[in-house]
């Protein structure tokens, strides 16, 4: 320990210590850029200095109906203008931001409002019918509702309820931020998209909101001035913190309501996109559009992906696109991304197709923002990094969550031994690169041997009518699960299950190629996430 | 305050809080990259993997002579892999690194090691003359010698002292590094170079390092890999906290200990050095190398440069030469850089010749790792922004000192108001940029006007025969004070005092123009600055 013999008047003070918070971000871009383009969607478009005042005048504008500090400030809306200027003025007024999956049922939302207790709700007009369905079935006191019309898009406000501009225009433009006076205070509160039971609350603060946000500009490389464009949803880990990152580099938000591949290449053609995160079905949207959806762009544009393990097939195709993808991994418990496959060209340089896109398919290793990310025993020991052993993901690091709110329970399980437990199992290869095996509920085991269903989807994948796909385990009398696989298919191609099976059987061992092969269209989350326990239990009866 | 009414449980715990500080950048590079080239010098050349494990034994072997937490280990080395690997494996053992300045004369060397209480020092073999005669001259215990020789350079080891190699051997590459539990822990402690006065040691915490170093990798929108050339001298701020930056980007660090320009041209060449900092006289030794000492190279390097404002006519001579040159400003007491003069191609990518310059020529705007940077009155107000008026550039945020060492009084004047007092007197421009008029002590009064005499350097650096020059107050019992100009003139040109001043006289008005011109070499700091108290004794009798 660093103390020296004497440290009188070594303490800390105002002039050399801020608490860390990614407020300071968009103060320092709104002086320093103050007249560089911040915020666009359509016609709106917003200078930092613009951006600075408009939160400033939101966080007014909330105190103003009685939000105070502690309070909880929930937003039902897509990747728009009002939802990046919560990400600032909710916490400017002292208040935690809860972004809400606009694609709950009504008594999910219920159940998130009265467990985070949201005194106002920022709400799209596309959402007002959910929303006031659930706040029908609330059993504590409803939230105040200002309305967010999209008249860009169609919705125009109803008249029934206080507009966001509205509530801005009663905001100061000078009203004095209320900074955090400590770094551990909370800034958002995320529910978990909770693929069985209810969704937990998971609580950040401001200093792991600032060093996710450092941290991922320094794996992304990011250049000053990058123009970013919102797929993440900001309901999902607030959009992996890009929206508090983007000021430090004096970069452009670009938002998008839907995402569809037109939407998709308008961005990178005419706004002049460079950076995008989003899960592996936006890259296979990409790779699949027609070619009448498809715009020339010049720039290379650097795609963070994550949420599943995309598949080779996708990754050797997007490339040549101009998309430069980068796999990354994590948890609404991390902020977003905890681990990057940060690619060595020296290693990989050469590799083309299928083994350079196999290194891509790869989670890979710490960011900047956590200290140690390694895949364990049940006993909490470092498997073997030989990419065959498999155990969890551990991670510990100032990127992860303070904990469950009002989940004393869940907390103390998920932080167990000085590491949170992910639940996603790994391989490491001999250079330490992580690769998700599985999650541990996905697990197939049959005659007693792991399956690992990514290994099965990726090879499915492969054949050129599938689209999509997802193995879960089917209960069998002799082998007590056995792999079934459910397929989306592309437009104009028609399943073939024999065929398929035959496919795969080429490629894989007997007891991993699928018994059964069904087509549908996949039940997904709004974040793109295959809902497995939904097929677990279509699997029982086919 | 974002404390939520219910905050059981959200407490910070071992896997969710980590001190911050520069030791994890090193662990996680070695984790991620370590078989990449780390620390170069010549034909030593290590890993990161062997980076890693030198400093472990470094940590150990320090721990085995007896230095224990908290304890002092100065440094007298040139930027040589020792030093980058002390800078790590100082504080791995829990000690605080004094990286002591290698021109320092015997009697202030002395002072230091009386006044930060080394217990070692480690000391390249040239500089054991000074160090003995120090140690002779001091009141307190002597620390311990471990010699650092230098075969490559013509160092080789005396064989009165430990070597450093032979400490290593001590270590054990295993060793635990004992990480800071509290990221205020103090891990450097750095002398100023005091150009009046005794020195002050200004000492440095965990956070602070790491947030500058990130901030700086920001600024520097540094890709991943870099290869960067140790130019800044490592006891001046600790090289500007570069050694524990590199490795978040698995860069390499390529040492050089002597400054020439034939030793540049060759890490450019041959070592496809990517990025250094250093003061204007390097970028002098550059555009005014003699064409058989320069050699081509392929990559743009990206350069900081900071410690005084560079001539305009340098900067316009460097671009073209395949180096983009960004003006950063900081002090000892900021870790180094603390303002950038970040560059924005849609207002100024225009500009070209001294218009171009005169741009870059500004210190700019508040790094990542600083809340707030501007200049003031001295009642605090903040100044207007005109370019014209003048003001003190104060500072607060993470990048700032702990204070200084034993020197309560210093601290608390330096940290009044809540800012630190640079001492440094800027205007700002109409979009906040700061640019540096004066120290506030080399200000030249004359007839009650104010003469900035950096105004005034610039003019006579645009003549052809300058290759240096400085401009310091010379009493007049007619106007108080009079500018007085020191030259360093370019090889084979000679000085012709009267053409020079006309020169100046159709630049400048006339109280301004020098009213002498001396042709001498300059005396300069180990860190380029110029040293003005001298030349002001000089200007005395001249």
């Amino acid at each position: 320990m660093g103390w020296m013999s004497d440290e009188t008047g070594l303490e800390k003070c105002a002039a050399n210590y801020v608490p860390l918070t990614p407020l300071s971000n968009l103060r320092r871009a709104a002086r320093i850029w103050p007249n560089r383009e911040a915020l666009v969607y359509g016609h709106f478009r917003k200078t930092y200095r613009e951006y600075h005042d408009r939160v400033s005048q939101l966080a007014s504008a909330l105190n103003g109906v009685g939000v105070d500090s502690g309070d909880v400030v929930a937003t039902l809306i897509p990747n728009l203008p009002p939802h990046a200027e919560a990400h600032f003025g909710v916490p400017a007024c002292g208040a935690v931001l809860n972004a809400i999956n606009n694609r709950l049922e009504p008594e999910t939302i219920a159940y998130i409002l009265d467990h985070g207790g949201a005194k106002v709700v920022l709400c799209d007009t596309q959402f007002l019918g959910p929303l006031t369905l659930a706040i029908a079935q609330m059993d504590g006191a409803p939230p105040m509702i200002v309305e967010c019309p999209d008249d860009q898009a169609g919705y125009p406000a109803t008249g029934d309820y206080l507009t966001y501009e509205a509530l801005l225009e009663k905001g100061d433009p000078e009203f004095s931020w209320v900074m955090p006076r400590d770094e551990w205070e909370s800034i958002a509160l995320n529910y978990t998209s909770g693929t069985t039971g209810r969704p937990k609350g998971v609580v950040y603060h401001h200093r792991g909101a600032h060093q996710n946000a450092m941290g991922q500009l320094l794996s992304w490389q990011m250049p000053r001035y990058p123009r970013y464009l919102t797929i993440v949803p900001l309901f999902h880990c607030n959009g992996w913190c890009h929206t508090w990152m983007i000021p430090l580099m004096g970069g452009t938000v670009v938002c998008c309501r839907d995402i569809t591949a037109p939407a998709l290449f308008a961005a990178f053609a005419e706004e002049g996109v460079t950076h995008f995160g989003g899960a592996p079905i936006v890259l296979n949207m990409l790779v699949n559009a027609p070619e009448d959806q498809r715009r020339a762009f010049d720039q290379v544009v650097e795609v963070f992906t994550a949420g599943a393990p995309p598949a080779p097939a996708t990754l050797a195709k997007i490339e040549p696109m101009g998309f430069n993808v980068t796999q990354v991994y994590g948890l609404t418990e991390s902020y977003g991304p905890a681990t990057e496959c940060a690619w060595d060209d020296d290693l990989w340089g050469d590799l083309i197709g299928d083994s350079r896109a196999a290194v891509k398919a790869r989670q890979g290793v710490a960011m900047p923002a956590f200290e140690e990310i390694t895949a364990m025993t049940p006993e909490m020991e470092q498997i073997a990094m030989d990419g065959v052993a498999t155990g969890e993901i551990m991670m510990r690091g100032n990127g992860v969550m303070k904990g469950y709110y009002r989940n004393l329970d869940a907390t103390q399980e998920a932080f167990q031994g000085g590491f949170f437990h992910t639940g996603d199992i790994a391989v490491q290869h001999p250079d330490g690169y992580l690769q998700i095996a599985d999650r541990a509920k996905d697990i197939i085991i049959s005659g007693g041997e792991n399956i690992s269903s990514v290994e099965v989807e990726g090879v499915l994948m492969a054949h050129p009518d599938v689209m999509l796909c997802a193995v879960v385990a089917k209960p069998d009398e002799k082998w007590g699960e056995v792999p079934c696989a459910f397929v989306e298919l592309k437009e104009g191609r028609e399943g073939d299950s024999s065929a398929l099976i035959a496919f795969a059987r080429e490629r894989l061992a007997g007891f991993k190629t699928p018994k059964v092969v069904v087509f549908q269209e996949l039940p997904k989350t709004s974040t793109g996430k295959i809902q497995k326990f939904e097929l677990r239990n279509l699997a029982k009866s086919v």
